[in-house]
């Protein structure tokens, strides 16, 4: 990292927390709640029918759940009431997950049990209690983004991690159970069904062309036009030809990079302003601020990257107001999507917002 | 079908309707709404990151969403108000989707659109506005299973149809727009990416232990015990090794079987009641009508059939009263599911209800 500082401490029970700050200051507050054991890491089972990993993470029932705002935990700390964040005020933190799907490696479960080995981490947009990604200021994006690049070539390093993935969930409707502005990383011991099949048609695709899958996709998307949201130098956002949802937008660098950690200076810093620019288009299509995931696409620690390349794929089941696309049977049990409004005329909707 | 009587008759814009009757009644009903047009195919397309498939309805947008009792469309036709099913009374009713997701080919699509060809059916499982599977009479049970039989055993015969899909949405919160019970058949120009993997997976265990794979599992469900629900002679019920919802029970035939156009009388006959058994279960575990997806899998129409089994998957997103679970982040955009309760705890929980 180039601008951004970066302070590493240690939370009340062990866990690491990073501070970044685009100035120079000095943190050190001391988490002093009491001490309480960490969870033992959960347990990990393969679907017989798939070949599938499940991650078994009992111990995360208990979690918090939409706590008023003076008993938020990822406010800063300014009263008798300790937070996850002990410092007064931040800019952007990072911590482990209290309750991790995904954990280090222990010595302590029996040996017939699969560990779920990894690593999960909450990305803390802002001491503010209100807004997500898209409402911070554009340099305040920026520190969000260096510490979702510090993060991913950090825990990329981990003998047990095979795919690290960055993403925000917005809105109670995809189940947010903290209303502040936060993101979360999951650190997986395996490649995820999905990466793993965006991989094989990658392989392939490059194997016959030797182009890059999103390489092609985006030199399509130019070709077509009809479903470009915006774009800058460095930066594409479009509707993808195959949208599975209602409102869904990739948003991709123009030139091929497999992750985070690649990126540059230079392309990082024209990312805030078309990430905003997005952002404000979905929440401007019905004037509410609209409920989506956002999940940074990455290749896997180990394989695939020379072929696979990162994108931001942004998904709401928003499809009118008041209506939300359920994923009912065909999509839940088959995997089969099926899409009530086309690309081009959700991508015309969000181009033609006012901002 | 050998105790029940199929009538097939027109719906007043040419679709199908089949009226199943366990005593030979005459149905001669004629649908006098207006006559209107069908809605053209939609298309299918290709996602050129994953190769699956996804189906664009646009036409769906406008359809029905939870009318009340005196409008519900899938009520016997008893006013001037003339809904789906002309006929006064009716036992089983199978229509034609007025606004389905696949349908037959046609030449009037332009030629660079591939067609989302195949067929969706409503399958009506009462005359009785208010229940759902698991609440009816098991003799009306009984009639259903004669209507997905035959359906099955039908649709499999088009050209056009890879795979045959029953199932039923159950609760608002998993998207139902129509209270009626009832339940959709989806049949499918491909094989849906689910069925896809179990195949694979399916397909890899017979050619290396000679035995189909959920002949496998079922014995390991018998030797383990502990993540059993209910059995029969015929038919076990239990919570997979590696579920992925709160609430997940698969109830499978015990000897092999491809597809419920497979099924003997006596098997099918053993069905409903281990299939009210377990739906009563399920509404027990809270004191609550748990929304689930119901879901038949089948072997594909013409591959896989010595090797993918029937099965029933019930799945319930209810982790707690007044607490869903979402597929956020790690589900939606990586498929890769975190549990927060284990199989066991919630097979013990579902043993425990009183009935």
């Amino acid at each position: 990292m180039t601008f951004v500082k970066r302070t590493e401490l240690k939370m009340f029970d062990g866990r690491q927390i990073f501070y970044y700050d685009r100035e120079p200051v000095e943190r050190s507050a001391v988490d002093t709640r009491p001490v309480e054991p960490r969870p033992l890491p959960g347990e990990m089972r393969q679907d017989p029918l798939t070949g599938e990993w499940i991650a078994m993470a009992a111990h995360r029932q208990g979690r918090a759940f939409l706590p008023p705002k003076e008993f938020c935990p990822l406010c800063p700390t300014k009263t008798d009431f300790g937070t996850e964040i002990a410092d007064s005020t931040f800019e952007v933190v990072v911590f482990e997950n209290r309750s991790p799907s995904f954990s280090a490696p222990s010595s302590e479960l029996p040996a017939e049990v699969i560990q779920a080995s990894g690593r999960c981490e909450v990305v803390v947009f802002s001491d503010q209690h209100e807004g997500s990604f898209g409402s911070l200021e554009l340099a305040q994006m920026r520190t969000v983004m260096a510490a979702w690049i510090d993060r991913t070539r950090e825990i990329s390093t981990l003998p047990y991690v095979e795919q690290v993935f960055a993403f925000e969930n917005r809105g109670e409707e995809v189940g947010v159970t903290l209303n502040h502005p936060h993101g979360q990383i999951y650190s997986y011991p395996f490649i995820t069904p999905r990466t793993s099949k965006m991989l094989q048609v990658a392989q392939d695709h490059y194997d016959s062309t030797g182009v890059p899958l999103i390489s092609s996709i985006i030199a399509r998307e130019i070709k077509d036009q009809v479903r470009i949201i915006a774009q800058n130098e460095h930066w594409i956002a479009y509707v993808p030809f195959a949208a599975r949802y209602p409102f869904e937008i990739h948003v991709a660098p123009k030139v091929f990079l497999a992750d985070l950690a690649g990126l540059s200076d230079e392309v990082a810093d024209a990312f805030p302003e078309i990430a905003k620019e997005v952002l404000l288009r979905l929440d401007g299509v019905f004037g509410i601020q609209m409920a989506y995931i956002a999940a940074w696409h990455q290749a896997p620690v180990r394989v695939g990257r020379d072929v696979l390349g990162l994108h931001w794929q942004i998904t709401s089941i928003r499809r009118a107001p008041g209506k939300l696309k359920y994923l009912a049977g065909s999509e839940s049990a088959m995997g089969a999507f099926i899409m009530d409004v086309k690309p081009e005329q959700s991508a015309q909707q969000l181009r033609d917002v006012q901002l």
